[in-house]
């Protein structure tokens, strides 16, 4: 049996094929080049059909998961991925189903996939329930209840990017969502932003020379030399960040947390101080049972739930097909 | 085929027989009359034998659903019902087993019950992602994910009154958490007490004759009297209201949610409001696609969620058994 499993990021293409018991057995991967719209969708058929017409692989390939930057509509087939230009309704279910005939295939979001290939391979093996908690660019969780991950009536469910966490509103929040307003990588550019123009005595490292083009790396790099706004600025996302997660663990109770994307990452230090702040929001019950850890796949986490989710679909674990 | 539900409270025991179809065919109210510990089951056990004895129920009775007043350890058998004295860890399920031996039995925590009942004969038939926010004395809610409630790991899914909501942290919040801190009936009643204490002008209703004793219930005629510090709690609870269900929406992106417990009652008035507040919150595609409804069942919710619990079991519908 091989499960050919696909991995569609905003910049490349990954490839893999898994052997049922999880083993990656070969992999490879493709910069998109700017490839946009239709262009992306050709790419992805003509890789799987390589594999469909290999003398090696030819009728072995079992099942097909993709793991898609964005939103898979189950009703539709179709694909939401806001960094693939022409992708805001692409019809990629119909276009591999055409290309790949009777061969059964699943689409996921990313985060979905995450914690699937977390629970298959990393750090939730063995779990029912468990988070994957991606902050990057965004902020967004792949959420596994009773040992299937939720989709939402309109697949969009784990946007805890904009979760409010600091009453009363501000319109600052309107375009992300408040919990990533402060704790993705741009959220933490930004506060630092914020607290230097607080600070008009502030001379340190963030300031120079331009702190207009402070990235989230600068602001780690200055809590590394004991920056006093780059402390300020961490200090600001751990108490965010646990209580976001506090949120999640009390609405959940999870077996497990797991930190992942770019931020965790650098941030991975602080999660001992994330914990210590959940700790005073969460349920008290729920928190005690609940282990934070980091993603064990890092980039290859949604090539693994890509993978995954073929094996589920074989064995008719999944029912969240179209 | 008759079901046999029943809904324990903190005061008082209901029993209903439902057909398959969900008609309530017969039911009655019992007063637990300060009844603890052993007592209560033994007045469960007893009020089953009267059906399996009866002439018209016996060999009848296909299944028994029961909705309890805190959690059901599913691993255990056991009910935590921290308004019953001595029902920290008491074995129900094992009890009821023993007095109505080969009768399939479920027990489910009653937001979980809620959500079910509503979801069969109320507000959200036909959903499969809907949430039941009750509110009253403390605030919990029962999430129905994909056509299945969601337990946990532990059983404690649904503690959304450990919403932290209002960064950074106050020690005010360690005994319920923040939500329930502000938007419960207690946490009305003393908003409006310290709203009172921050105004020494203040003339109002709410002062006299002793502001100490004010119940929810004093704030809601207050409000109706104009009173402003009846209507600056009101502001605060629409806020905190629109907030944490804007979070369960932009986490779940369910179908419908749905107002319940004392509370709404008299805040039902509100939901408009509380809609505009989480849209203000919400990831913007999931608060347009739901619905806010009021609770269609109010004080049965249980007990028809404990006559659709029993159904589901005779239907294979819920694996959540022990």
């Amino acid at each position: 049996m091989a499960l050919l499993a696909i991995d569609l990021g905003g910049t490349k293409l990954a490839l893999g094929i898994f052997s049922a018991e999880g083993i990656l057995l070969h992999q490879y991967k493709l910069p998109l080049e700017g490839r946009k719209g239709g262009e992306v969708g050709t790419l992805i058929t003509g890789e799987i059909a390589k594999f469909t017409n290999d003398s090696i692989y030819r009728n072995k390939i079992e099942a097909i998961g993709i793991c898609v930057p964005g939103i898979a509509h189950k009703a539709t087939g179709t694909v939401w991925a806001p960094n693939i230009a022409g992708w805001d309704d692409y019809p990629l279910y119909h276009e591999v189903e055409k290309a790949a005939p009777g061969i059964p295939l699943i689409i996921e979001g990313d985060r979905g996939c995450y914690i699937l290939g977390e629970n298959w391979k990393g750090a939730a093996i063995g779990c029912t329930d468990a988070i994957f908690l991606a902050v990057g660019t965004g902020i967004g969780a792949g959420i596994l209840c009773d040992g299937r991950i939720i989709n939402g009536a309109h697949d969009i469910s784990g946007a805890v990017g904009w979760m409010g966490l600091s009453w009363p509103y501000q319109e600052a929040y309107r375009a992300c969502g408040d919990f990533e307003y402060h704790a993705s990588g741009p959220g933490i550019a930004n506060m630092a932003k914020i607290y230097i123009a607080q600070n008009p005595t502030y001379i340190g490292e963030l300031r120079n020379p331009d702190s207009a083009a402070i990235t989230a790396h600068d602001v780690f790099t200055a809590f590394d030399n004991n920056d006093p706004v780059a402390q300020k600025v961490m200090d600001t996302c751990i108490q965010y960040w646990g209580m976001a997660v506090a949120n999640l663990i009390s609405i959940f109770n999870p077996q497990k947390i797991i930190f992942g994307g770019g931020i965790f990452g650098p941030a991975i230090r602080f999660i001992p101080d994330i914990r210590n702040e959940a700790r005073k929001w969460a349920q008290p019950i729920a928190i005690q049972h609940v282990t934070f850890e980091t993603s064990m796949l890092g980039y290859h986490a949604g090539l693994y739930g890509a993978g995954h989710m073929a094996l589920q679909l074989i064995n008719g674990q999944n029912n969240s097909v179209i």
